[in-house]
């Protein structure tokens, strides 16, 4: 599937950093995206735990101009454009798909619950007409837990029918195995990506494309190096190892954590930092986190030296 | 309390229409706007009802501008300017303030699901400081069926107590009269409107301000008639009447219910038309939900002449 090429592997929802007056920071964030980049690990920027939501379209232009002049390669960035308004969602994508991104990771609009699958249609129809650019690449994104509004098998099929080469991916953040499982039973073909590093290895033995997670923010190498090893001997092994990490570190609430992590290795306490409503952990949350990552000699290697070479 | 001075009586989350491209048709919006304020019913342009989210705040700031400038009261108007980002809710409330609104409703930020009152308080003190204006006089909007992130008694305890005379009020969407009952009760003074007028004139009973309502988009004259003679002895009788004819239409998805009800009085079938995620009633709907208005003696007196003033 030559349309999946830039997109196959492991992504991260990149974490947003913010000033102190809340504002994007965009050269820690171009720093950060080099470094995940340098563990192989894509740029799903604008993603959940991006705080994406938190954050304007005018803002989110801004940073991903800013991204690309600095020299981020858009072929490896999947950003999400999926907004409430479909006129945010196409003026984001089509800003977007003019920078040459390999994909974007559309939420369905999620103000209104208990909407219909022909509105949920509609919706991505009109982004697709209103962008108007054979480039696009849209990788759904199903996360029921925040969204309440889920993507079914059945908006699935008929947004295939309808926009083949247009419509090629989803997210699947449901957290629930049967249901990836489901999509990569009933879509061959199709490009589907784990919620999280937990499936990554049924995901691979089962025809999926790889994973978007949180922790892809953190553990970015580790977590490749089992979609690069997913055949190997090794690989439920390395499985394990990732999953252990991770039900550790989401005991804790994920992307305060995620940030307080970035804080800690890179040495730069600008990190912490969140937009409401999100708020960063206490201090004794912020030491307990990083005391269990010590036992597990836990590292993120190179990120301080990235992070450093942008201020 | 002479902060609620524009703002007491019934308000009406005004339907947005949409021309053939699906961008907001000001014009129409206008003359719908100057309908309601005949019948003395105020205007809370931007609510749910409103399809507010389904439009991006670069819209909305051309829609409240062409308002304004067409002779609609700011100070009768009551915008909903609560946006996920905090960003483009001080842009978009700073705006308001600028044209003189009566006050702005806001929904909390409403993709994250189980933030802590701490994170909303946040997100409504940076909404303040970022506005910087003393005419800011903000309406909460509590909506727990739709947004899913709630508007607690401790919370607004919290931001009356550190904004006095800028938190001033709350529309209770909740459904649930116990809740506005407890809002009214724990804090005298405070602008508590209900949700619909199913429960104004328990609301006026115990204090509280009128209502900010669904169906006073199609039946302003009738639900002010209450409002205004809530301590008369045909109050009871006029609260069935209005609770029958609310139930009725509520049997219908309301957002299309109440486009259609407006194109089919006003005999401009444009005004039926919805963004997506949303969907318009389907013929038999549509027949159906005319045919019992129709039984029922229900008229829109004096809407066709107005919006056929706007051609």
């Amino acid at each position: 599937m030559a349309q999946h090429e830039t997109m196959r592997g492991v992504l991260s929802p990149v974490v947003t950093p913010f000033k102190a007056d809340l504002t994007p920071d965009a050269d820690r964030l171009a720093a950060q995206c080099r470094w995940l980049l340098s563990h192989n690990v894509g740029l799903a920027v604008f993603g959940t735990n991006s705080e994406a939501n938190s954050i304007s379209t005018d803002e989110k232009l801004v940073l991903l101009d800013h991204l690309v002049a600095s020299g981020v390669d858009p072929k490896r960035m999947m950003p999400g454009t999926g907004c409430c308004a479909v006129s945010d969602s196409v003026r984001l994508s089509k800003h977007a798909v003019g920078l040459g991104v390999g994909g974007v990771l559309m939420l369905p609009p999620f103000y209104y619950k208990g909407v219909s699958d022909e509105g949920l249609f509609r919706n991505f129809a009109q982004v697709i007409e209103g962008v108007g650019d054979d480039r696009l690449r849209i990788y759904l994104y199903h996360i029921p837990p925040v969204s309440q509004v889920p993507i079914t098998l059945g908006l699935i099929e008929r947004l295939l029918k309808e926009f083949p080469g247009i419509v090629v991916g989803v997210k699947d953040s449901s957290g629930d195995w049967s249901n990836t499982k489901a999509m990569l039973d009933a879509f061959p073909g199709f490009g589907v990506f784990a919620g999280s590093e937990g499936f990554l290895l049924d995901n691979m033995r089962n025809g999926g494309m790889g994973c978007i997670s949180a922790t892809a923010n953190i553990n970015p190498g580790p977590i490749h190096e089992l979609y690069a090893n997913w055949e190997s001997a090794e690989a439920d092994a390395m499985q394990a190892a990732l999953t252990e990490l991770r039900q550790y570190v989401a005991q804790f609430p994920m992307i305060p954590s995620l940030k307080q992590i970035v804080a800690h290795y890179s040495g730069d306490p600008e990190w912490a930092r969140l937009r409401p409503p999100l708020v960063e952990l206490d201090a004794a949350q912020a030491a307990d986190l990083v005391t269990g990552l010590q036992e597990r000699g836990f590292t993120m290697p190179g990120l301080a030296e990235q992070q450093g070479a942008a201020d």
